[in-house]
Parts: structure tokens; C-alpha cells; sequence
């Protein structure tokens, strides 16, 4: 069971201007194999995501992180320079391989700005905001989660 | 009406050496759309860019910025360094689209360097030199560019 | 003939533990035109690494380093890191090229990490370890490297 905390970026969704959808969908996208042990709904501020992140990392030990939200173009999106700003490994053919899927669905996929990055024993990614576009960025990652997860805990080499 | 800036890089074309084809082709491949408020040809000295970019950006405010030229890999090439040095965020998925699609038809285009970043509330992104490849390039972004100039703007969510 | 490094980073073919039968596939995979003026096995320590690059780049300047190993996602993984740490221009595109190729292998693929850069005249590619991927990942750039060490020499325009 992989240690799994699910993070939504949304300043309406924070303030319970509306439901989080993304963030809710993804459980049941993953599967049995992940264990969610946080849940957050948390505004598009680059202090509270950053710290947010930290203590996952550092002190929750969670294996994989994943966000959803914040991505886009916007002024208010910062959750690839929050992720960043804390990351210790890039690892950018997880991010590149979710654009170039989407990119085959959608133009608009090429403005996504999402980072995938590990921290300590944690990767963590960026996901884009809408149920939809979460739902074809993970079916594309998944079957090398597991992989993945394994090296970056040094469990396997 | 999106206000765009049109820098092309080149020592040689800067020097009057020969005509700046590939700049001066963006217009018409931009569509009505776009109106073109600069248009500039500039040695490859990253200061000079750097402080033309950030002029366009912080006192033009103009919505797009399209660079031409010097973004391969000859020690004079400088226009990747200069943008991300000015640049408040990255927004990968679009020089990484336009280099999927130039793969497509040449190797070469894996030595392009361009990249696409947000400063403000301006989009900037590297082309290539050639005009050939420019269109190639500007064909496969066109159908983003209103939406993404329209999240900049912060004009839609 | 372009003057060329291979790097192999493995701690235990470094210790001995094995033959490293990815970096030794390589000048076959280069072909005639790359005369291969060093190679080395290196444990996977980043100042090792670092070093390294440098006196290749700086004192040997040779055109070509080739680095195979390291770019996955282990704690002791770190050929991305020191070679960023070194270069002067990054060279995505190389990178992204060899990613996306594997990619449609195998998902494991977006795990590699490799990057591509340049620093004063030399071309520095990180390869994955195996020697089935140093072979599909080669195989997908081999056309495009003379150009770029040429460009990258100051040879050409």
C-alpha cells in the first residue's frame, strides 16, 4: 500500500464555493494499491501549498503526493513554482508524458503546466484542475506508478 | 485585438547583412486577431534582449511576445537564457508541443531550445530562425494562443 | 572525427560487482566518426560526477560526453543534478526526443531523468543504464548529433 495524500488547488472549491471534484475522483482512479492518508482543499496561495508540501514530505513520509489544480495560466495558478521551489530531483517525463497524451485529446493541454518532482522518499505530481483532464492524465501514469515509488523509496534498484 | 511584439534575433540581419524573412512572415501566419505594436531586429547579446523583453512586458504590457531566431545551439544563441532569466513562470507544454510537431518532420528539431514563459501579464514565446519553421511551429500553437492569452489576462478563469 | 567521453555511473560496476556492458556498447552504437578519447566508470557520487564534466568540458574540451546510468529515480541517482550544475545552455529537445521515443516501448520510460545540455563546446547527454535503452535512446538522436556538435563548435551557422 503506497502512502497517498490528494491535494486540490482552488480558491472557489477552498472558500465551499462548489464542490471538489477533481480531487474526490481520485481514489477510485487509483485503485486499491494506494492508501489516501490525507485529503486537503487548500486556495492557490504559494506559502500554504509549499508548507503544505514540506510536512508531507518531511513529516508525514507520505510515499506519493498528487495535485490537482493551480496548473493553468492564470495569475492565481502557482502550484508548479510551489512544487518546484521545494523539489530536490526533477523528474520530467512523467509531466511531458501526461502533456503529449493530452496534447493527442486536446490544444489546450500544451498550456498545463504541471511538474513532477520527488522530494526526500516522496514523488509528487501535479494534476490538472478539471475531472476530466485528471482522469486521462492518470490513466497514463499508472502503470508506472508502482515502479516508480519502489526506486525512490530505495527498495528496489 | 491581442497586442504582439515581434523580436527576431540575428547579428547578421541586425548588421543588414540580409532581410529578416522570418520575422517579418509572423504577421500574416498570426491572423487578424493579432496586432503587431513592435517589431524589432536584434544582435544576439542576451542584454539587449533581456532588456527589451522586460520593457515589452512591464511598460508596453503587450499580450504576446514572439522571438525569432537564435534558439539553436551555436555559441552565439542566446535567446532561451535570456527569456527564462526574465521569466516569472514556465509554461513548458508549449515549446514542448511545437518540438513534437517539428520532430515530426526533421531530426534537427530536437536542437531547438526555445522556450515559452509568462512575465506579468505577457506570453513569450521562443521560435526558430528559419521561416520555414516558424510557420511549422506557429501552426501547431495558434489554436492555444487565445486561450492562453486570455488566462494571462487574467480575463477568464 | 568528433572527440567523445563515456561515463558510466553505477556503484557496483564501479566497485567491481559487474562488467558495464552499457557504456562499453556505445562507441560500436557511435560509429567511425566519434573517436571515444576517454571512458571511465564512476560511482553514482555527485561531486565525482561534477568534476569530472568539468575537466572534460575545460581542459579536455572534448566535443561529446555521453554519460549511461543514474538518471533514474533512486535516492543515489544524481547524473541529471550535477550535469545541470555544470551547464551553461540546456538542450531539451535531445531529451525530450529520447523520452518520448522510449516512451513508446515502455511506460517506465517518463522515469528516466536524463537531461542534455552544453557547456562551452561540448554536448553532454545523459543515457539510462541498460544497455537496451543506451541503444533506443542513441538510435533516436544518432542523426542529429553531428549538426549539433558542429553548431556547438562555432563550425557552422
Amino acid at each position: 500500500m503506497y502512502k497517498t495524500a490528494v491535494i486540490t488547488l482552488s480558491d472557489r472549491a477552498a472558500a465551499g464555493m462548489y464542490e471538489d471534484k477533481s480531487g474526490m475522483s481520485i481514489p477510485e482512479l487509483l485503485g486499491k494499491d494506494f492508501e489516501i492518508v490525507r485529503y486537503k482543499v487548500l486556495p492557490d496561495e504559494y506559502d500554504v501549498l509549499r508548507e503544505e508540501l514540506i510536512w508531507l514530505c518531511d513529516d508525514m513520509m507520505v510515499d506519493l503526493i498528487l495535485t490537482t489544480g493551480g496548473t493553468g495560466c492564470s495569475p492565481r495558478d502557482i502550484t508548479p513554482e510551489a512544487t518546484v521551489d521545494i523539489a530536490e530531483k526533477n523528474v520530467p517525463g512523467i509531466a511531458e508524458a501526461m502533456r503529449a497524451h493530452s496534447l493527442s485529446i486536446t490544444p489546450r493541454a500544451m498550456l498545463s503546466r504541471g511538474v513532477s518532482v520527488i522530494r526526500k522518499r516522496t514523488l509528487i505530481i501535479n494534476l490538472p484542475g478539471s475531472p476530466k483532464a485528471v482522469r486521462e492524465n492518470l490513466e497514463c501514469i499508472i502503470e508506472a506508478l508502482p515502479h516508480a515509488l519502489e526506486l525512490i523509496s530505495g527498495g528496489k534498484e
